[in-house]
């Protein structure tokens, strides 16, 4: 005998999942049984909402349950400002800082000629139609500093510079709170060049 | 802004589930939403039937979905013994092993003073209801090797023993493949004890 079916059947669900582990399946299905029938309801239910009313905004690309989404819609924003991220995860992340209030674009993902993605499979004409738009002044690109992200960034700056924009790339350095010692060579040499005075 | 309200209900769907902080939960909630509607909608139908169609054996505590369970209603099975466990999934691990042809009692749990755990709130009382039944000539206590699965063993076995039944207890010492470098004062000095002549 191995598991019953019901059991066995919630285990492989949960090890579709990223991170999860056959060990780690069985736990949390385990978990499942012992708590009350209302909240495993209630979890259900929110796996299959969550999947049915999101979407994603037709100007931005970012994860909505209303189309524009709620930044796109709002005009107390700056319109003037896009900050391109890869993920609708980096928006919220962005958010969560309260001190940016333009708009956003979400790339879906990184140039990466190793996995075959070019700049067509992410959203970057989808950016370029939108800078068409004359009331764009600045775009801030915050994609990931690794080697995908930064040639994302060149990409993008490449071919906006040209027409006179001003576009912008966050600051690497050292994070707040970290130690010096801690840091690696590649981001110790990017504070050092980003020196500033103070 | 924070997440539109379907993903924060997963968020916290996800978050009541053991080991899983907001992070990991925001990260399964983004991955939800990038699946095949199909395979959530299968995943949630196997949360509520999980939940819904397993119940635990009447005779053993195990969980099924048939009542008695498959090991009970086994007439190949050898009746004469019977495994004593902590929690169901020790009965899978156990079963796992292929070697094991006996009956199982799960108690749901160990005796635990610190929490108020007494014999009579894990299923101790009906183990001994079971034992009434001539059949079993062999109880195993095969509850964990820690202060609380200890306490339950030796609580079973003195209730038990005077009967003149046998009672056994998994064998203690280095697990195999292990290091005996990294086993622990207590494992070492009961793999000494349990020493046997080869």
């Amino acid at each position: 005998m191995q598991y019953p079916q019901p059991i066995s059947k919630l285990i492989e669900g949960f090890m579709r999942l990223p991170g999860i582990g056959p060990k780690t399946a069985a736990r949390l299905a385990f978990y499942v049984l012992d708590m009350k029938e209302d909240d495993v309801l209630d979890f259900a239910k929110a796996l299959v909402n969550a999947k049915r009313e999101l979407t994603y905004c037709s100007v931005c690309h970012h994860i909505t349950d209303t189309d524009p989404c709620r930044i796109c819609d709002d005009n107390s924003r700056d319109q003037s400002m896009i900050c391109v991220v890869q993920e609708a995860k980096d928006v919220i992340a962005m958010e969560k800082m309260r001190e940016y209030g333009g708009l956003y674009h979400v790339l879906h993902g990184s140039i990466s000629p190793v996995d075959g993605i070019g700049p067509e499979d992410i959203f970057i004409p989808d950016l370029l139609k939108r800078l068409q738009d004359d009331q764009v002044q600045e775009l801030i690109i915050a994609t990931n500093p690794n080697i995908e992200g930064e040639a994302t960034a060149m990409y993008i700056s490449r071919l906006i510079k040209p027409t006179g924009m001003k576009v912008t790339r966050l600051a690497h350095g050292l994070p707040v709170g970290g130690d010096l010692e801690y840091a690696d060579e590649v981001t110790l040499s990017k504070a050092i060049e980003g020196r500033r005075e103070i």
